[in-house]
């Protein structure tokens, strides 16, 4: 089964809390996971806030990887939408979660446009 | 069951495919959705790609707001993730299927960050 994209959610548990609150660590690290899978940026958008907690997002050309940090917790949530073989999502979650030193991941993987597929297929 | 924040997976189709196509529009139909719910806007990246097709991505404190369109399939991926009490990803949701004046929208709701909510909750 195969849809016009793969979307997957990861739950990114008993990081380095350190890491989650590092805004040019997590920049880079979302840069180098998306360089790593031969994914091209095409726009960013990075913020850190107060008193702690990190959103990054990369715009990938019709695709994206985000995410949130909540260093307090240890915990990321992150999402990786890669559409077509633009690149490969699967891939660039399993370098997140090292980057991240995840010792406890959890991914869920959500078809998108499943029927449209159907219909072009 | 709360979660530290709410991730929904809009499946957006038979939209009107003229708007899809509209950097400006999907520009505008974002910022104005993020504002009517009361969500604190930090960072945008939009794009416009060749022949056809959108991406347009909106930080929101914490959260995000994403869309990729494809009007050729009269379809977009749209997602929408609040944390905590930020704003109202439900309304946020309605009101982005009647911008895209989406006639068959599907809503999938992932709730992120569970165990962590029960350790803090």
């Amino acid at each position: 089964m195969n849809g016009l994209g793969i979307h997957l959610l990861l739950e990114l548990k008993e990081c380095n809390p350190k890491l989650l609150n590092d805004l040019e660590f997590i920049r880079q690290a979302l840069k180098d996971t998306a360089n790593d899978v031969g994914a091209t940026v095409v726009g960013e958008s990075f913020h850190r806030f107060s008193p702690q907690g990190v959103t990054g997002i990369l715009a990938i050309a019709e695709s994206h990887i985000s995410i949130h940090t909540w260093p307090e917790l240890e915990y990321a949530a992150a999402d990786i939408f890669a559409c077509g073989s633009t690149f490969r999502p699967k891939e660039a979650a399993e370098i997140l979660v090292a980057k991240l030193e995840s010792r406890s991941p959890e991914i869920i993987e959500v078809q998108r446009g499943m029927t449209l597929q159907a219909i072009i297929g």
